[in-house]
């Protein structure tokens, strides 16, 4: 019943906003239709890659899921880097990051936690995420301490630019290596295997052609939010950066929402973790850099260069989620503490 | 015998403080008396803030101590609001935080290390201090950033500070609910609670009067010595942000100060933690917050923002702080570090 | 037989390096031989003050140990600050700490986390050598803002550094009574006993004079080394920066890297953590400090105020290594890790 309800949402949504985009209808109306599809799509890309991972087998399963869970996040974002729109593809990469932390993360902790006293899950996998958030930041960090303070020449900054993204993009790939293969066993938490165990609804040959149609809707529906995208932020004075970094991020990752918060409530506060911080080392780790390496084959390269308010924005982030997470052990004050930040973080991009 | 010395002290020192005020004593005398004085009834207003906490029940004793115990710096910080002196408030706020992690707590950890090798509290509660420490510097240090990164005009700020200040406040209430109601059971500390076993000195009707007495009484000394700042300052050629940083601050938090050093050499080590880092918490996510919003009612808003050589203290003492009580186990090298530390920054505002 | 052909090596770089500098050889060609000649007396000095060590008695030898240990770094640094290269010897002091930090227990961890699973080791050590690494950031951070954002006047900068540096030395002092008299037991790991077993080659009179020959030979090919730098890193444009952070660095710690290394892969990883560790905290702790005390005995004081991108370099690195030697469990990722952000930050330096 739900299912069918979803599915008759997702074709309506894609058609309108279709039918948006190509008559031309109000820019501000077109970029309602086409957010609500995008969360539509952006959920059925999510489903089909969860049925594919269940044919491949748990490891294949695991890296596909890892791989196609930010791809909504990514073809938008390639849009925009299409669109030479850095700006706010960097805004878009913030957002997402600090949304999963503080947004996806707050809300599981604190709907769990209001339902459960205190909530636990794997320390061992908790220490290595801590770590590899760390990374990212350093990634993000240096290389603008370093063009920042000593005026690097635009060919300096976009060589160690394209440094660091290999170097962040070699890491994403053996943290599978090391995560799915060498240490499988070590970082395992039975709640997530249990997660698991469901029927998936699809044969294996309809998983894979409804992952392609999928990513391929995602693909469009991207284009046409990215299209209305300048009217609207000039017609309702926002800027660029509080667009990229709280509308487009929160309508990207609409599904990790809903997927994290609704496993948290069943007391499984591991794979909710999971979604939440996994997911904002992903953008950090992979995306961002990946954006690069396609900024350069588009032919102008986007330096990996945040600005100040966004490697504070990121963070600040990162350490109270670490600081949070850290223990394996929630509960609904801390998921309410991220919740605090991201506010605070809201207000203050909003007034820039 | 010791508390008739004290009451002695107190009637004496406020007294002259009164005398010296009003006969127009010599101004470095009369800072020095009301400075005295000020040790003596906080002293009195600790006292009798605990006593109405007792036969409130621990769960309003608890935010009775909580809300009482830093009202001597809240009083003397509005006395500064008014005469508009916002460069000494924010100091004195420093002042109190990093006095409280530092000097507080590495005396108390280096006196109670002389006497006992190791000691212990309970670890929960350090991981939710060390994460609300993590809050404070993000609700002081986020506004900071954005403000200067993007010279926001007077009212963004204005607006983003009331901002800041009402999220904290609000986090700081929810705290008091978490750690007093919903979850008072996990961070419980036997040792805490066996502290509050010895019996009051006095009954519930007068426990309350001699509350409201002492507070009048903090309040006078406070305007008292404020008064004195200006011309003592300028005299021995210190800066504002010095006298705020360690002169205000040390005279404020006296009481705290021997409370805490008492506790950690019966080997109550968890209570002078709590004593300490509570405190400076207290100050960082209300007392902070709420001067803000006086400063409103007063006609002209003092805003978050503070410099970067305060935010830089705040930060390397919450660094500090946590890194040592975060696993529950201190010793007389930990408070060391932490006096150092302290130094270290005592040198470096002198010099300013 | 490989005793034999280590001093087989020593003498004749050593004497090749004496040649060198006295016929007036190609500088590139000196640079090379003196360096080589840097890493075979450095590992004698290594081997002397071991065997010195053993015959001193645990604690005495522990200390002995830890002084000399650095003996290489610091005499090159001396003749470094003699010549006035103040920017060079603050990279290498830079690079020493982010070389041992990242570089040397990178290898280890890798080296060690591809032959064993997983390598724990005492969780209390790690924590104590957290705290410490923090208050190592402090003690260079602290002067760096205060003076950057205040505009101190040379006076008070070289107060300020002069008096940071008493306190780090009394600090590292204090930190060897604590984890050498007071609180041993707390911090032994057996795997580090047990290396402690092996019987020494020298007679205790042979080990005290090989001791003072190695310390003079260390010396003679410092000042040989340093005089070769000015025309290698002209005619190879490389900046002093980078030749101070990496090149320096990395001949003056060879020593540690290959006793780091060959300890990790006999699963001896606490004494691979705590070479790695401790010698960059030695340096950060007594050896920095040091140097600036010596500046002033001739004539000239060099400051504790380390550039942006020097701090940030020694903060990542910091900040990383805690996170992975926090729960006393390594793996090669971790290893890994530390490698890349290594590489990220020698990208960095090279281009500035």
């Amino acid at each position: 019943m739900r299912q069918k309800l979803f599915f008759t949402g997702l074709i309506v949504m894609f058609a309108l906003s279709a039918i948006g985009h190509f008559a031309g209808f109000d820019m501000t109306l077109q970029f309602i239709i086409s957010a609500i599809a995008i969360v539509f799509v952006a959920g059925f890309l999510g489903k089909a890659t969860e049925s594919v991972a269940h044919y491949a087998g748990q490891r294949l399963g695991g890296f596909l899921n890892a791989t196609f869970g930010n791809a909504a996040e990514l073809i938008i974002a390639i849009f925009l880097v299409k669109e030479g729109l850095f700006d706010m593809v960097k805004a878009s990469i913030t957002g997402s990051i600090i949304g999963n932390l503080l947004l996806v993360l707050g809300l599981s902790l604190f709907a769990g936690g209001l339902k459960y006293k205190q909530q636990k899950f794997n320390n061992q996998l908790a220490e290595h995420n801590s770590t590899l958030m760390i990374m990212a930041v350093i990634g993000l960090f240096v290389p603008a301490v370093f063009v920042g303070a000593e005026h690097f020449s635009l060919a300096k900054d976009h060589f160690l630019s394209l440094a660091v993204a290999c170097i962040l993009i070699v890491s994403y790939l053996l943290w599978l290596v090391f995560s799915m293969i060498t240490h499988k066993d070590v970082l395992s938490d039975t709640e997530m295997n249990a997660d698991h165990g469901e029927e998936p609804a699809w044969s294996k040959g309809t998983s894979i052609i409804l992952l392609i149609v999928a990513t391929v809707m995602v693909a469009f529906t991207s284009e046409w939010l990215v299209h209305t995208l300048d009217t609207f932020t000039e017609r309702f004075g926002l800027s660029q950066l509080f667009v990229g970094a709280f509308v487009i991020a929160i309508v990207g990752n609409a599904a990790e929402h809903s997927a994290a918060i609704m496993l948290a409530m069943k007391n499984k506060i591991g794979a909710a973790v999971e979604i939440a911080i996994g997911s904002s080392l992903q953008i950090a780790l992979f995306v961002a850099p990946v954006l690069i390496l396609v900024s350069t084959l588009f032919g102008d390269t986007m330096d990996i260069i945040f600005t100040p308010i966004e490697l504070t924005a990121i963070g600040v982030s990162v350490f109270i989620a670490k600081s949070v997470s850290r223990d394996g052990n929630t509960n609904w004050y801390e998921g309410f503490l991220l919740l605090m930040v991201y506010i605070i973080l809201g207000f203050a991009f909003y007034l820039v």
